[in-house]
């Protein structure tokens, strides 16, 4: 909790700033990664440390130090947009369970996240909105979410 | 104005209601396709008349009848992961466009509206993202949006 | 056999019928879904109870009350067109089996359900062609289909 | 008419002789071409000439004589399953439009075309099909196709 | 010309170097853009300037900069591999005609370029691959390249 | 290492020989596939002998007879362009493991190989490219590749 309110800070204080850009796009991404996991950090990027860790640097800095910190738009309804995205493309079944851990972080209900994955069927079709609420069903279970429709 | 409001109250009455299915499902799907397109109607149901009527009344029974009008997501939110996930699939322009006007119609700000656009380079590439942006390019352009990003 | 046949009936008198329109949806869905099955149900509409029951009713009703109930269209060709889709989308293996095994019930002979998949080959890639009959080699293996090419 | 009858006599012969198999492949494809444009020719194959002539050759040798031609599925089915597939994919409108006169040529009624394109609201989601609707009514219009649906 | 080897100068500058991270990563961005644009600069770029200009400079400093100036692998081969990709989506004609101008930039000879599209019928179907070779006619039009398959 | 040489000549035999073309197309398919299994044949092509083995002869004859085996363009640039393909359409990984393999046997570097998986992440999204690295980590741990990014 302690460390989700700093994160906090911290991307207020990395948007406001300038100096040092680097340092400053890596202590941003890593501060929003915290909100969205919770203060797990991604397993995603450790993974890459063996075989191509500079992709991880680049999900750290660029996806989310230059992308998702960005204040034009709060995190919960980027993180419903990503889960949109991925449950639409339906080519990314890891991504898409991270993502939906993303929103419930940054503050999605769970009917929120069932509303925009049912809402796929009308745009990107049944198989990919039933393939989402698999997705769905396994975050539910994982965190124990008693989920009454 | 008026009408806008008068659709929202049959949203609301319609979500309480059971009575007479069919003529609800209808009268809730105009209603919320009158919010999303500022009371204009779709064009694309109109142009369906002719060749596929049914596929034109299943847009507003079912799409926006059954799905787009649920309460447990706000149409605001519901319209930018249409957005989200239109720029991601890439193929489909014209809807895209469509669910850009449905998104600023629904309460969207024009910059979060360029936001999910641009976070789209990340989840889709910056391909899908380009072509987003142009369809968003002639949104503003038609509306005359002064946008100082 | 006789609930197949009793489908049938069903189906054809609600094509016929105009009256009560939830009630005559569902059950054209539910009969068109039990010749898709050959009775024995969706289990992905079961799956879905627990958290978002409203999609498996869009199934029934809808998808299959709806729209495979049309009559413009025999079954059999609409299962093999839903077989091609899916084989050429590539995303989603779990709904392609089961449509694999409703062109079957609905007609096709084991032959022409492996035709459409080879064809994909041309169309979408030979990738989506050779997933497309790994689904194809498990669903006759379940079904112990004897399929000298 | 001859020559439509003419080609397919060939494709009965090819199919059943062995010898010269480069011939024979293009000589079934040609004849299989002919049956889906009508005797027109394709234009696509034409277009190649200047810039890629062996990928011209594999339409006609390969996607037309060795896949499209078999004898295990008839050329209508064939022909809309392609349909169901390009419109899913939605990123193909000049072929989806070639394959709408194809499936026609070959002997499916308007409304089955119609039908196919339609039920891909379902699987692939009501943009893809509703582009896919744009393809049929340039067709219908382009034939002078009257339909009442 | 020279303005070419003045990029391809910095390049090698800015992958040595450490000092100075962002004004680093946009001269980078800028030395590879130079050499795939043949020193025109993006109008993609360019383009964004009105709405979306951080997109601009992220393609500029990450893709650009951070990705495609990389050292393991030589330009003409990334670009390459870029054509493969963006024929195979099939869902972005414009980056794909400055892709194929971008290879030839690098390096790569026009029957290159035709092959990698020509290739892609296998991995992604005859539909993909034709509008690939679309993209490639207009490209040697404008470029007036003479190409004798 | 014999057998790989062999391929090689009769690759090299059969594109200037024009005789008894089936056969030739054939040989030269299954030394193309030579060279890029590393003389061990392909395991696809194998398990469609009980199901669909004309999808299996296809993939000799015309997939890497016709078209991979072409003169025009290197083996290692076609597979390395094939991996960008896969990774980018992301709903293949059986396939695209198999062509990391054919990458590395067809002379390409591991690191090479990293590089255009990692690129896809500006064409095709991070998602996309992640889920390339997964595959690209299997094929390694496989083969016993050492790789120090």
């Amino acid at each position: 909790m302690i460390r989700v309110l700093l994160s906090c800070l911290i991307l207020v204080w990395t948007q406001a700033s300038g100096a040092d850009e680097t340092a400053t796009r890596t202590a941003r991404g890593n501060a929003t990664l915290d909100v969205i996991t919770g203060g797990k950090g991604s397993p995603a990027v450790a993974a890459l440390a063996d075989i191509a860790p500079d992709l991880g640097r680049w999900i750290v800095d660029f996806a989310y130090g230059d992308v998702v910190s960005r204040p034009g738009l709060d995190l919960r309804t980027r993180e419903l947009a990503t889960v949109a995205a991925l449950t639409a493309l339906g080519n990314a079944a890891p991504q898409l369970k991270s993502h939906i851990k993303g929103a419930l972080n940054a503050g999605a209900k769970p009917q929120e996240v069932v509303e925009v994955v049912m809402q796929m069927a009308v745009y990107a079709g049944f198989p990919a909105s039933l393939n989402g609420i698999s997705a769905v069903r396994e975050v539910f279970a994982e965190r124990g979410i008693e989920h009454a429709p």
